[in-house]
């Protein structure tokens, strides 16, 4: 009594993901079906261009007519086109038409959430996003299912692959962030305009989402203040390294007494911790609960394959019925989720890095006068190529550490403060 | 319109881990229900012992008989008692009278899998058992959902806290294996009788059910073999240490061309590697999927509450009803599912570390006799403190390699032969 449902799904968008999902479901869906008893059909590809040569896709489904996408009565449709306007346009018709929705749209999500889970939630269907978040990384369903069980603390990842490669290229060439982008534009890894992942958007509309999940909460997008990669400098990824840490965009929601802290801002990670050695298009999500303690996933978190398995595997949950049963339990798609109160991340203590720049005989006077302002320092480090002290702090907030270092730099020299990620997140 | 459902839940067992479930459920209960819309009343509780006090237990609803534990017509039955017979017992019971179950319990899925699947199967309910694998990670869920697009071709993991104790207690004090398990018996880290714990049985456990599901296959526990820690030797968790090695109890599943090569083994992995760094009651484990690439997952594999943690999250699953749709669509669950064609070990591709005891003289020698035996030398490395060479391997059989070292072994020395962890699962 093997099932060998054929699943109907209308594809919107054929890019790199998109033939990603027809790779997984086309030449590979014969070892899909044994694995899984069923087996999807494209039988529409939304597209802008239909007069674009695509390999391995049937150029009878080609369409640019999202009524046609809609018409054809999918089973699912799956939105991997990207953007916020035909992709909201999309999943809003097949939702409003009852069709559940694939998407691995996080700017969608983390801007249009609401509106999409009420729409869902209003026409008896469902959305699924694994892939929206980390790509192939199973973090979603980590959140929706795993650690349900758990009031959670803290989550904590590395999520854009541009701001690895930029960092990471930044220290293997000895070059500053400018030319490091360059290089990084040059290589196909970043965009021509690349804001929106070295200035932290990206790794903040994951965040918006997984926070979300995470914390039973309407996360608003714009409520998450964004510290980018492209005031790094060189100087302080070598001392970071000879202290024993690397440096990492990190995208961090803690929750806290009086309401939820939400962050992007580059972090130093010690070497040994597991986010530690991450690079590349490689993703690593960290999630404390309060019963199972500290948990952490790592795997590809972007390309076409890896993000085109998330999205197979929302396309199989939405068949099996798991996902709308998953749908309808989560508290956050329930109508009375509400937005958190906002905690700001100036307020809550956190190790950090501080850089001055003096002669190694203040050295001394340096630690003293941060310790005589409230700050508590744990090591120093005085590093002659530099002519700089590196100080590690004991858990303090930036509102101090700030204002600490403001009066105890030498005129005219502003102190170069990071946040060192804790190992707890009770810190 | 939250749903505020509440669940009568049938305890079997009220040890360490039932125990969690109650703290869950009850006094964390407002924030459970908070997040989830669940409520969940725990009507009976069954252990073999009625008349011991049990902190945080009403003992109203204490009970010795089974019978009277499904007679009360409770929403799931959770086992956490362990074993085997009772155990059985007690799922087939809840199962042929049509209530779902939720069982922690390894020894008894990987045994008697098959028999608990199809009573689920054959009387329209279903089972979930997140917690029986690598306690609150979840691993199983991720097999289950998010990894499903893939082909899986290898899954590794640490599963046992016995063994990391024990081998970190090696190194730590300096001491042998024997001496070392006294002392985590003395701790309490160790049974009476440590077998099923250092001799791989417990591994054997998990990597039954996770492979199981890795691969959609009936695995055999009785097919796994099995290398416990116990000849493990202090030489050679030190030369491993100086190599960048740690030392660690590995369960392993590997598709190969005609089958699958499962085994329980000690290992050396990287120390920069993820897994290298868990000891205590961490677990970890790697899938690599076919169209995902490497995956990793780390977090408390014992301990009451995150156990518990994972066992409250599969609860959550069968009231929502996504426990159900995802039994009836799994591949493993199916009553058309067969067991694999074993591979042997002996016969599959490792990297290796070879130790011979030798003076510094014939390093050389012994290089040239294991390359003129077929086998390609990596690195080798003279132990002064040990009179001994540390040599590590390219890619080739165990077979070959135990031959070769046989061969080239200055007479009556045994050399000691281990397996390192491969990057990539196509080695």
């Amino acid at each position: 009594m093997t099932r060998q449902n054929n699943i109907r799904v209308a594809l919107a968008g054929c890019g790199t993901v998109g033939r990603g999902v027809c790779e997984i479901v086309g030449p590979r869906g014969d070892a899909l079906a044994a694995r899984t008893g069923l087996r999807f059909d494209v039988v529409r590809a939304l597209v802008r261009d239909v007069a674009k040569p695509r390999q391995g896709v049937d150029p009878a489904i080609i369409t640019a007519d999202i009524d046609d996408l809609i018409a054809c009565k999918p089973d699912v449709v799956v939105e991997v086109m990207g953007g916020t306007t035909t992709a909201r346009q999309v999943v809003l018709t097949a939702l409003q038409s009852g069709i559940p929705v694939v998407t691995a749209n996080k700017a969608l999500l983390a801007e249009h959430g609401a509106e999409v889970y009420r729409t869902a939630r209003e026409n008896g269907t469902c959305v699924a996003f694994e892939a929206s978040c980390a790509g192939g990384l199973p973090i979603v369903g980590a959140l929706l299912h795993g650690l349900l069980g758990n009031r959670i603390t803290r989550i904590a990842g590395i999520f854009n692959s541009t701001c690895n490669f930029v960092i990471t290229q930044m220290l293997d060439a000895g070059i500053e962030f400018q030319a490091a982008v360059k290089q990084a534009q040059d290589a196909g890894y970043a965009e021509a305009d690349p804001t929106l992942d070295v200035g932290g958007g990206d790794t903040a509309h994951k965040l918006t989402i997984l926070a979300s999940l995470a914390f039973g909460a309407n996360v608003a997008f714009d409520q998450i203040p964004l510290t980018g990669i492209d005031r790094l400098s060189l100087v302080d990824l070598k001392t970071a390294q000879t202290l024993g840490y690397r440096c990492k965009l990190i995208g961090i929601g803690q929750r806290c007494d009086d309401g939820i802290m939400l962050d992007v801002r580059p972090t130093l990670v010690r070497s040994s911790h597991p986010l530690g050695p991450l690079s590349g298009t490689s993703s690593g999500v960290l999630v404390d609960g309060d019963v199972v303690g500290p948990t952490f996933y790592a795997g590809a978190g972007a390309g076409s394959l890896p993000t085109a398995s998330a999205v197979v595997a929302d396309m199989i949950d939405v068949a099996g019925g798991a996902a709308k049963s998953t749908f309808d339990t989560a508290r956050m798609f329930n109508d009375q989720t509400a937005e958190p109160n906002y905690v700001s991340p100036d307020g809550v203590k956190s190790p950090f890095y501080v850089r001055f720049n003096c002669e190694p005989e203040y050295v001394d006077s340096v630690v003293a006068a941060l310790t005589d302002a409230g700050v508590a320092v744990n090591s120093s480090q005085y590093m002659n190529a530099f002519r700089a002290v590196a100080i590690e702090t004991q858990p303090v907030s930036l509102d101090r550490v700030r204002e600490a270092a403001r009066r105890t730099a030498i005129a005219g020299d502003e102190p170069v403060i990071l946040h060192i990620l804790s190992d707890h997140s009770d810190e």
